[in-house]
């Protein structure tokens, strides 16, 4: 199809919102960017290390990669407002795969009200993805990982250990029908959007996603904030399916929801006495010190690092 | 050392300007974005495709990556403020050789006063890189591909065919001291970043950097103008080394200058009677009907892509 031909049939299947102010097809593509500041946030994802085109579809691929770059714009309280993709893929990629990856990024952006407003395609001999996602701070403060501090309230919102328990049951072979809800979160994240503005909105001190696991990542809130965190595991949410395929699997749940990346849950903290909506739960508090303790003990990164 | 060894050796090279209002180090950058718009371009490049790390030293690779960049952000009218980098680099890269990459990544974005601002480094098999540039417009509008209108100057400015020659010699095994410029050229672009803005200053209709070719670049300005472009290649400066290459090479300096990408030339139109400085140099007029015109014979792609 030739390289003009890939893009003009990318650029075809997607759609523009109102922040893209010129979108695919010149040297650059330019965005609204409201309050005089942009948030914006790159990730590289390549083929084996980050995704199996033979666990994955293109169209879950395409929504995975849109997610964690829109996720890490949502961490800083933003509205994500578009994404950039440089695309590498084999010369006998289907066009099939293509579209529904394409398809993918431009139905995830849609979640959001954002866009896929430009890109690059190149020859590669694996499927490469360097994503970019750009978004407005409606005039906030960023909400970064330093401004924890003691006495306040770590909470979450949206999932945990789900994607880490789906891709354990894909490297078992024990991907069945039981557990199709936890192989669903491995393919494809559903991360709490509207929940970082709304932290933001809130009055959080720090925040960020969960994307390398809930202990690993409070342990930076933790280090950059200059204080300890103390997390309940009693209060962490263990669903019946999870405790399900840890026993068929021999394993523990609790290590995919303390050790699991990949769901994109936000993990804030807010000044204690904060009224927080439904979906935050409290899992536990900022605390003197450093690093991150586990129902009182010293939780190490070798104690939770399993999915690294 | 670790992925986060690597992170804060990274980290630790770079110096952010003043349009980075939060760096490295969280979820995503925060930029300055003043005039309410920002411009942004993204580049994936793939070892062995875009470079070799046995012709180009770390250092030429992370100029050159910023530079094709940041020059696509120029080539809108606008002023590069920030790149943001995935990095895919196997597990046995050496220390020394991200740390020269680092380094010229930092330097070229200096040029023009740009930081690199954030980023994200996973294991790959290959170096890989996704550059993303973002940029100011200052208040003008974005010079897009498709405002050229018949008796319109086509004018250049930049270098022409220089990085295609030092290409082709290095292929050849025939890079000596005597093409130095050339090799040079092809290890590290210069492109005239400060002209961007300056041509939209003048009223340029239409605008792009020289990515792909003389010729085929003019075609998309052709195209998405619903022009045609008639280039005087009496006009083109040939320097003398370039001619001494092609007489080694037994090739044609002009299929260089016509044909050669990587220089990142900028190609602007602007009205007639436009007083251009002296960097800019008319190499030919805006015309009626389609497609690029050289020496009043019609250019088809074929003729020119040698350097595909």
């Amino acid at each position: 199809m030739g390289e003009f031909g890939v893009i003009n049939r990318i650029t075809g299947r997607l759609t523009q919102g109102p922040d893209v102010l010129l979108g695919p097809g010149d040297d650059a593509a330019v965005l609204a960017a409201p309050d005089g500041r942009v948030a914006v946030t790159t990730d590289l994802l390549v083929e084996g290390r980050h995704f199996r085109r033979d666990w994955s579809s293109g169209y879950d691929i395409g929504r995975k990669a849109a997610a964690q770059n829109l996720a890490d714009v949502a961490a800083m309280g933003a509205r994500p407002t578009a994404l950039v993709v440089g695309l590498g893929i084999p010369a006998d990629t289907p066009v099939a795969w293509l579209d529904a990856l394409t398809d993918g990024m431009r139905d995830e952006c849609a979640e959001v009200g954002a866009s896929v407003a430009g890109g690059d395609i190149v020859r590669a001999d694996l499927v490469v993805l360097g994503v970019t996602a750009l978004g407005d701070l409606g005039g906030r403060p960023p909400v970064t990982r330093s401004g924890a501090r003691p006495g306040q309230l770590v909470a979450v919102t949206g999932r945990l250990g789900y994607a880490a328990a789906g891709l354990a049951l894909l490297q078992a072979g024990h991907a069945t029908e039981e557990f199709a809800e936890l192989v669903a979160a491995h393919r494809r994240p559903r991360p709490p959007y509207r929940r970082g503005p709304e932290a933001a909105e809130l009055g959080a001190t720090a925040m960020l996603d969960v994307s390398d696991g809930l202990v690993q990542d409070l342990g930076h809130i933790a280090a950059a904030s200059g204080v300890g965190v103390a997390v309940d595991p009693e209060a962490l949410p263990v669903p019946e399916t999870m405790r399900a395929a840890a026993a068929a699997l021999g394993a523990d749940p609790l290590d995919w929801v303390l050790g699991g990346g990949e769901d994109h849950a936000l993990a804030a903290v807010f000044p204690a006495g904060t009224a927080l909506p439904d979906e935050w739960r409290v899992i536990g508090r900022v605390v003197e010190g450093g690093g991150v303790q586990v129902a009182g003990r010293a939780a190490g990164r070798a104690g939770w690092d399993h999915f690294r």
